[in-house]
């Protein structure tokens, strides 16, 4: 099945139209015309080859939300007409002991990414949501709820479950205080969904001129990492500290205002190494942690608690043509929060 | 009461017979005949000024063993004729949550370190096992099964919580893949406890001398550190590692062994930063963790454990007139694996 996408054929060249394949709708398929993919920082990194791996053509995109056409003959619980969504990836092996405890992102196999990889068979290259359809499997297909704009859903499903995973892994719950590094795409949904788990949320941005918005989002208080009076008076108060920021820094000024047993959890992909002084994580049980998306189940889990809460990201929606205006934007941190991509107008 | 004690009087000179007060048996106090104290690297770092904040004289020591010679009014739990152990603190405020929970080493108020410190009057100053007599309230006195070999039972009071404490932690199970790195004092205690809870521990030392050691000391595998093949061929195959070496070193080799959720634990204390790259960390949800020894509870529940499964140190004993010469065996490694003091001998 031909589809209409917009694709990056080279590093240096914009994204441009480009015809893409889908696949005819199997048994447990499920059919979506796509309404809106959000733009992720890691959409740039690959259209732009930062990593030296990108193939092109390359049509990125794993913030997809759309409504179900079609459904294949097994296909139970999603329904055409629905809204639905799909993230990061689009199949696992399904079979080892990562997939069967819903961590198909860790999938013993490598699950099958949204883009930029390849299908289980290891052969069939993926494209992305920045295109008018896809056909994913039932078991990837999340359902949305009703209550929330499809186009501010669709960073849900990148954006969103890589906040709310650590948030539930680490168990934060009414009362902690919970501190969120750098208010952009990511931050600004940890504020959102962190404030909604009933903690008391403080920001830390390197500007003032965020503060008003923050606290529009849910935080309490609100902190400029450049001053450094900053780290003295907010020492170990912290139950949790979610690290958002992608441009090089340092941990140590972050794991020095966690409490004992508190958690610098770590999700932006940031090029250069942080120094970690072993004594600093010693004297009070502390932890520097990891976290990556999430798997099916939290995601789903993720978008009910969202739907519950009436949260969703704070959206510019872009028309096709100005992806890469949208690209350089987000560079420069000029968007509050989030492209998203109108797939009509590819 | 005066008391021989062995106590450091200046960084450059060796340590030598001195004369300390303890306190009279108060109604909850416990006073101890102390019969080993175990050496630990703290005690040299501490003696030696290394951190530039030692007061003098200062009597070193807080793995202690000793027998119960006489109880205040109120103690009910020890009883005279006993072998106990004191660890690293002394005392604490016993009302902020960190007490109430366990967590005495975290008290906000600072618990009242062994040696080295004060008492929680802020007065008084501490001095340690390196001493004949020594008067604790019984609430920081821990039971030491008859079972366990006294001298060798002593280095469990920081050296075996050191190591048990983040197994418990991280729950650690049979089965578990368990790497522990550093074959010292700290590093030959956790691999017997981790053996004993079921883990399969592989031993991580620089050289090969060891390997017959760590086997007969319950590990089942053994790795060397600085062959690089070593970090390929076990590649994600660790639930937690335990990192004890207090040498300069880089954390990533160690995390690159790591399964998605795995974590290591970092409680050798370096005198430099480690750097570490955050998509190391967040590619598998990984953690780096310190952990400082463990509170009072945890310490009865170790040494109990470890009173059921027959473990104790490996020990050297010393008398305290070598107590210089031990140090500077410590400083080579050479010592398999924990100079043990006996106190007769001060």
């Amino acid at each position: 099945m031909k589809i209409a996408a917009y694709a990056a054929t080279a590093a240096d060249r914009p994204l441009g139209s480009h015809t893409i394949d889908r696949r005819e709708t199997g048994p447990e398929d499920v059919a979506i015309d796509i309404l809106y993919c959000g733009v992720c920082h890691s959409d740039l990194v690959q259209a732009r080859n930062e990593f030296g791996r990108t193939r092109y053509p390359l049509v990125p995109g794993h913030e997809i939300v759309g409504r179900v056409v079609r459904v294949g003959e097994s296909v139970s619980r999603v329904k055409v007409g629905e809204v639905v969504g799909v993230g990061c990836f689009v199949d696992s092996c399904r079979a080892c002991s990562y997939c069967r405890d819903g961590h198909e992102h860790f999938c013993e196999e490598g699950a099958a990414l949204t883009y930029g990889g390849t299908e289980m068979d290891r052969t069939t290259v993926t494209q992305g949501g920045y295109s008018r359809h896809i056909v994913v499997s039932e078991g990837f297909v999340l359902k949305v709820p009703a209550s929330l704009d499809p186009a501010a859903a669709a960073p849900l499903l990148c954006a969103g479950i890589t906040t709310y995973s650590p948030l539930r892994q680490w168990k934060v719950k009414r009362g902690d205080r919970v501190g969120v590094v750098g208010l952009g795409g990511l931050g600004h949904l940890a504020v959102k969904i962190a404030a909604a788990m009933g903690a008391e949320v403080t920001m830390f941005s390197t500007s003032r001129a965020k503060e008003a918005d923050a606290q529009r989002l849910g935080a309490r208080g609100f902190a400029v990492s450049t001053e450094p009076e900053t780290f003295q008076k907010l020492a170990g108060r912290f139950d949790l500290i979610l690290d958002t920021v992608s441009a090089p820094h340092e941990y140590a000024p972050h794991v020095s205002l966690l409490k004992p047993y508190g958690t610098l959890v770590v999700v932006g992909v940031t090029p250069a190494p942080a120094s970690v002084l072993g004594l600093s994580l010693i004297m009070g049980n502390k932890r520097i942690a990891g976290s990556a998306v999430g798997g099916i189940r939290e995601t789903q889990e993720m978008l009910d608690f969202c739907g519950e809460h009436g949260i969703a990201a704070d959206v510019e929606i872009v028309p096709a043509s100005r992806i890469d205006e949208a690209y350089d934007r987000m560079l420069k941190s000029d968007v509050r929060y989030r492209f998203v991509l109108d797939a009509a107008t590819i």
